[in-house]
């Protein structure tokens, strides 16, 4: 065990690209020099572009969710609104962009939760993760995703109930929810 | 906007190999058939093994939780105990394994959150999630993982100043500290 203070950075010696789907993803072989000093000749990092997570309520502390398949899990399962970033845009923008197109819903209030990098060891690019409240429908989804998507509303005290057993499967949008529900019950004596 | 039961699958047409970096990790371009007919080309997935992710509580409510630089952020950063699962063993079996190996803590009460492909549109093999209570410590910490860490108890409670002022820097252990404190606080009148 280490003093929190000692711990070290990886250092990069050198960095090959071995895959190169760009502006999707590039994948890296890296050649690092851990903290102890032994170096590792195959480490592979994989650059991608970062995302937005939205959990987004009504005024009526209903979740803005969305039923869709994705490719990952391999299965038709329950997430967050949720895009990549854009080049060039600030994160809190490409959040509030992908709650509109998804979902046809804006809010007044936004709140951000964090930026996480998906894959600990990877990279991944990063999930910035934000709360949308009082949310409210104002426009038609008009998302042009490769995944089709209906949208619902999920009273908040029933999420967990979805994530347990199994509606939700992704990570991404099992810590938007997690987080979400967190932060929007501080201050309420939840 | 979609019926869920109209929702459906795509279908893998073709996949290819494009970078094997096994048992770690494995690239495929797929080609794919979207739910609406249309065909891409290059659709890339990755292959990783399974990993095991424990929030443990120890008997006064303090979580343990680990320091350690992780490559992904690239940075020291506060984390959960995680790591792969191994050839034939059960997601708990592992999760028991790394909560021991990592801290040298041990538990008589665990409970599975939920299992998350950690990346949506990639795949990269799935997050198991555990609640451990009553943890103890029982032995001397003895992991072989590249990184060095260093092990802390914080209060259940002072873990979200932790989360939203950037110490906790991957997706992971942000999912597993936020579906840790929810359920943890199930049934407690919190």
């Amino acid at each position: 065990m280490t003093d929190r203070e000692a711990l070290g950075c990886w250092e990069v010696l050198d960095r090959e690209c071995v895959a190169d789907a760009s502006p999707y993803l590039k994948l890296h072989r890296e050649k690092v020099r851990l903290e102890d000093g032994r170096v590792i000749d195959d480490f592979f990092t994989l650059e991608e572009p970062d995302f937005a997570v939205v959990f987004a309520l009504t005024r009526r502390g209903e979740a803005v969710v969305i039923w869709h398949y994705k490719h990952g899990p391999g299965r038709v399962n329950l997430g967050l609104p949720a895009g990549y970033v854009k080049d060039g845009e600030e994160p809190l923008a490409g959040a509030q962009r992908e709650l509109l197109e998804e979902t046809g819903y804006t809010a007044p209030d936004w709140r951000h939760l964090g930026s996480f990098s998906v894959h600990g060891n990877r990279g991944c690019g990063k999930a910035h993760v934000f709360l949308a409240e009082r949310a409210e429908r104002t426009a038609e989804p008009a998302a042009d995703d490769l995944e089709e998507i209906r949208v619902e509303l999920i009273p908040r005290a029933a999420l967990w109930e979805h994530i347990t057993k199994g509606d939700v499967a992704t990570l991404g949008a099992a810590a938007g929810m997690a987080l979400g529900i967190s932060a929007s019950g501080e201050g309420r004596g939840e």
